[in-house]
């Protein structure tokens, strides 16, 4: 369940972009303006909002918003406005870049979209970057995380629901062999969590507790010191509970020496038009605080005005009010 | 180029229904009907033909055909009638059955097709096998052509034209050092055909020849006995020059010990709506004949009708020709 919050009765995208055009010309407060039109429309109306604005102003609005804005708020509204599709292709993209490599990004991206949406941005990729996805990923990464991070980016798993159990025992057998002698970064490892269906994936690490009686992850947690096996139990929580996985990376993000903007805006982006309700849910469950709170704690500003907007703690300004809003 | 004829004036998708529906009431002469209607129509006018047979009398065309006709004249149509992302997905599925397995079929698939094409045969595979493509070879194939089928099924190359030459010369040179030290199976030589995009592979074949004074290939024909080797060799004549490489799978299927009629069917019901004017060419540069003869000597009856039609070696049959025919 997403948490972003789009008002019942939305401003025409004619309106938008010319509050939008207007609040780039003023000296003040423009900030709160783009945050309470963008951080209030969803992926459509977002595309809409920027092509008309690039229609009647000639520019896009990204980079307009590049040049007004700044820092963390900035890196926030940007990812934001992108198109989801496009937005992952950019974050996948740092992730092969120096400085800002990231084996945990580019796993995260190719666990936690749908079979449809990773395709989307793998095509995103190439029209931005003139390159193809797996190519910078298998030129960028090295060592045995690149050997599951390359068929990771390049599957296209079966959406379906289906489940194989005979195959689940089977393949849960094997998982079980290959952790129990410490062959983590194992062939048949890697095939089965990089090609098979997430309900095939779900069905094989249910049979394993049946079987083993106690989760496949706690079997590789005692060596997750290992950048592989950290890796890829990334990977099996993306796959099988993705708002755990998530919930883990915001607690991390906030609780670490120094927050980390970076994570949580990338988490916050990325996941307040598709499940953001559900990991607050778990982060509450998981830390008895609410994460709102935490965030608000942790973040100032504009910045954290953009992301409580996201989690859908502000509330959504009506059409009068906007309105109201820019004319006072 | 195409080698497939459509009549200038085509019958409507209504008439060539109750054609091919009466053809099946009848006794005799129903497969002359069969090719001169399926063997003249492009992809989206068999899709409509399909829909309305589905629609008129409640049955798939295709489950008629099955039917009514029988070996290789049978295979011939089903593969023609199929969309050409359906066919690719049915013929990937039984290149990675036992029995049938073939590595060469999954490689020419995945090479022969762009990069938009091979997405939508993986996304037939997904509906018709509620399995991935990269899943079934990560799962039926062995050995060293396995490192180089899974990512080259996974792969979505780049499909612009656009080539760094800086890069290309780079790469040509890891090439030559791999091949020159026989190291074939090398992750940087698999990283390179199964990841660059056309234009980049084929930049790279360039640069290899300015820099060495040979194709690349020359360096590998001497280990082709070797079945990574050969793959490999498919693989690159698939990326680079595909016309080439089908001249010589036809070559093979005609003149080895007994006609390869599933080669010959394969190779002419995937390419007769893209390629198969230039593979013909080719066909008659490489072996000073002309292909269609050499078809009509090796096959007979309606499968050799079948081909020579999609050849466009058959007349069309206009509009009043085909319903003077069928009233016959």
């Amino acid at each position: 369940m997403a948490t972003l919050k789009v008002p019942a009765c939305v401003p025409s995208v004619q309106e938008d972009v010319e509050q939008l055009h207007e609040a780039f010309q003023g000296w003040e407060e423009n900030e709160e303006v783009i945050i309470s039109i963008l951080a209030h429309r969803d992926a459509a109306q977002r595309k809409a909002i920027r092509e008309l604005y690039a229609e009647c102003y000639g520019v896009d609005l990204l980079k307009v918003l590049e040049k007004e804005l700044h820092s963390d708020f900035e890196r926030a509204v940007l990812l934001w406005t992108l198109e989801p599709c496009e937005r992952d292709a950019y974050l996948a993209n740092e992730a092969t870049t120096k400085w800002t490599s990231s084996n945990q990004v580019l796993m995260e991206i190719a666990c936690t979209r749908s079979p449809q949406q990773l395709i989307l941005a793998r095509e995103a990729y190439h029209a931005r970057f003139k390159r193809s996805l797996e190519e910078d990923v298998a030129c960028y990464t090295t060592g045995d995380c690149h050997k599951l991070l390359v068929p990771l980016v390049g599957t296209y798993r079966y959406p379906g629901i289906e489940a194989d159990l005979t195959l689940a025992k089977s393949e849960a057998k094997i998982l079980h062999k290959k952790i129990g002698s410490a062959e983590f970064c194992d062939d048949e490892i890697i095939r089965i969590f990089t090609t098979r269906s997430k309900a095939q994936v779900n069905a094989t690490l249910n049979q394993y507790r049946n079987e083993y009686g106690h989760e496949l992850v706690k079997d590789l947690e005692g060596h997750s010191d290992d950048a592989f096996v950290s890796l890829l139990i990334g990977t099996i929580q993306c796959l099988a509970y993705p708002e755990k996985y998530f919930e883990k990376v915001l607690r991390f993000g906030i609780h670490k020496f120094g927050t980390d903007e970076w994570a949580l805006t990338r988490i916050i982006t990325t996941r307040a038009e598709i499940d953001l309700k559900f990991i607050k849910d778990e982060y509450f469950r998981r830390n008895s605080v609410i994460l709102e709170h935490e965030i608000a704690k942790e973040t100032s500003g504009h910045f954290g005005k953009m992301l409580l907007a996201l989690l859908g703690h502000e509330e959504v300004k009506e059409k009068e009010n906007v309105v109201g809003f820019v004319e006072a």
